[in-house]
């Protein structure tokens, strides 16, 4: 589908890709264009107004409507009457589902912040209200893509316990998923934070009821 | 991947898929065998036997793991030490991000039974209890691959204005999504249940709290 394309544009700063960009060009055998963090917010127009003339294609990892900015996008577009068509990829809203837990029984999600963007008791307080009602909760982890900084998950169960869950909550910590040499650990929160899980990206499960 | 495998099988009873077998064989350029309902649960020593000695490949619609079946047979091959790989496809879980509505925000996901088959009390409740926490809810509806039947998205609303949900309720349709002319339609419960949305597979999502 890329390959049918004019103009390729990648987008990379959301997410910790193994694929490099030269790795993605030789693939698709034609040249890609690396987006900035910003551009597809600062710069959609320009992009849009391209895509009136020309097919452009904007290659993101995960799937592509996890994140706001790719949702404006397209409306944008909409909005100009310039067509758009979706083309889904996999996911760690799906993928989880490798922890064995059923994708059935996830409440809503949350992100644990890097300490100087947040608090962690919005994180607290998800897992909480999921639990609540029996349900498992997927605690995306904060990254920083353009410094190349990724939160690990033992570090943001360390930072959970700091702000007061208890040593001996149940966690599932993943590295990897969906590529090769993915690792699934599950353990109490105090082990899990001395745990080394290799490479990022790393997510967090805290499972609601086992039961059924 | 798939042509790497010296057995290839298809699962395609539990999701609608628009591949057929032999565009799949053709794509692939090798034979790929069908599985029949319950294959993979009273036959999967059989398959996982067969992964022992050879590379076995299953393919299946959406994302591997969402159904239990799926899940199964991999805990099957790691207790016998079979070796697995997974490869995750795109999703429903996460697809339906293309509604505009927030990927983090869904709470449980429910399925919508055939009449014969249950009763849309567990829907209700699933959407009532995600809505009490301002989340949204996927229904997913059920279907019947060996027969070709599947519930049509205005069935499902209107059998669950039948079971007490108010007619005014908002309600978002999908149809085919992911697919060329997929379909999103946002209306009253009672709007909904006359729309034609054409062929399957159809999903519904209840919204829950549009503020942030």
């Amino acid at each position: 589908e890329a390959r049918g394309c004019d103009v390729l544009y990648a987008e990379l700063y959301t997410m910790k890709l193994s694929a490099t960009l030269s790795a993605l060009s030789e693939l698709i055998g034609k040249p890609v264009t690396l987006l900035h963090r910003g551009d597809l917010e600062d710069r959609s127009s320009i992009i849009v107004e391209e895509a009136n003339a020309k097919r452009v294609g904007i290659l993101v990892g995960g799937d592509c409507l996890s994140a706001t900015t790719h949702i404006s996008l397209v409306l944008e577009a909409k909005q100009k009457a310039v067509e758009t068509r979706i083309i889904h990829g996999s996911s760690i809203f799906s993928a989880i589902a490798e922890t064995g837990l059923s994708i059935y029984k996830f409440g809503k999600t949350v992100t644990m912040p890097f300490p100087d963007k947040g608090s962690p008791d919005t994180v607290l307080r998800g897992i909480e209200e999921n639990l609540s009602y029996g349900l498992h909760t997927l605690v995306l982890l904060d990254l920083d893509n353009e410094k190349n900084t990724y939160m690990a998950a033992p570090y943001a169960v360390q930072g959970l316990i700091d702000a007061g869950m208890r040593p001996d909550t149940l966690v599932v910590a993943v590295a990897r998923l969906g590529r090769p040499g993915s690792i699934i650990r599950a353990g109490k929160a105090q082990e899990v934070a001395s745990l080394d899980l290799g490479e990022p990206p790393h997510s967090l499960v805290f499972p609601g009821s086992l039961h059924f």
